[in-house]
């Protein structure tokens, strides 16, 4: 199992370095659990499935509060067979309920539940992409009817959903929307869009 | 058969709103043949596959012009049984030529040879997803060899491809790994971020 995310920040300020620097505090606590390596496009963390969504919304939450209008944007992995088995990855929950179907739905919408609010309203979207087998619009089309019931859905758009709300229901809803719809060795890739601050739609 | 991309700007300045609308001049040849819509995240085109990246390239460049740090982020699809078959969306090339090989690296690499310059260098990371069969490492595989022969590989990452040097051979090597490793009616995505003016490495 390898499991994480090459994620970028993009604060719409010409001080965009401080506030990415001042965000990555936020992901201190996670060090421990994961390699983190950064170039001059992304920064790779690698660890643990279930911790990744929870890790991207400290970083984003702690840039949205410079008040810019910020952006994450992140490809996120697991199972991908060309990766190497990495030990940093075994999850600590079970992975990939989807042949339970409705089960796999009541799971994620009870975590989406009792996800802490953040304070922070978000706007994001993302394409979901169960990999290397025949049925993967099955998984997308199970994936959606979850999503409709979060709480945090806003609208199909084409090749991607788009979610609106506080952080935390909106993360929470990422991270089991990547977990639940495909099988444990399942490949899942998620290619996500957060942005906060926008001055395009302000509420 | 339906494609088109999900596409966003991030100019790294207070005055971001200026540039992103003087760049959105250089698509204007592009839109007798697209339909286009914005919302707060993103700009959807919807038009022929082979003129998706030729369009991101001239939008990328004119933004890049303003000098400031800037990312293109960008979804891109074909073939989703998701979505409606449309007319605009009708290839005028040969898609998918992965059933044959060698062959398909070779007309690729001419694309990238024959691409003009524009004096813009970029940095670029994709990530290709070839969905719904069972041998998408081989598709993915493939692409690989032809990156590795474009002339503007730069590594691999994990989960992504990173690529470096001219936007015009660039976004032509990533339009050729986009329409010629997956079959005509497959479902392909890429997911795409490309910077210049980076402060982290100039070159």
């Amino acid at each position: 199992m390898f499991s994480g995310a090459q994620i970028s920040l993009y604060p719409m300020t010409g001080d965009f370095v401080s506030v990415i620097l001042g965000a990555l505090e936020a992901i201190d606590p996670y060090r421990k659990r994961f390699r983190i390596e950064t170039d001059d496009l992304s920064t790779l963390v690698v660890g643990p499935p279930e911790e990744l969504f929870p890790l991207m919304r400290d970083l984003f939450v702690a840039a949205a509060k410079s008040g810019v209008h910020v952006v994450l944007s992140a490809t996120v992995s697991r199972g991908c067979p060309g990766e190497p088995d990495a030990e940093i990855c075994t999850p600590t929950t079970d992975l990939g309920r989807v042949s339970q179907g409705a089960d796999a739905i009541e799971t994620s919408l009870a975590a989406v539940d009792a996800a802490a609010r953040t304070g922070q309203t978000v706007a994001a979207q993302f394409s979901y992409y169960p990999l290397g087998d025949g049925r993967h619009m099955d998984e997308i089309y199970a994936a959606i009817d979850f999503l409709k019931e979060s709480g945090v859905f806003d609208r199909a758009k084409n090749f991607c959903t788009k979610l609106r709300g506080d952080a935390g229901p909106v993360f929470a809803t990422l991270g089991e929307a990547f977990l639940n719809f495909a099988p444990e060795g399942a490949h899942v890739a998620l290619d996500l869009t957060v942005s906060a601050n926008s001055p395009t739609r302000v509420r």
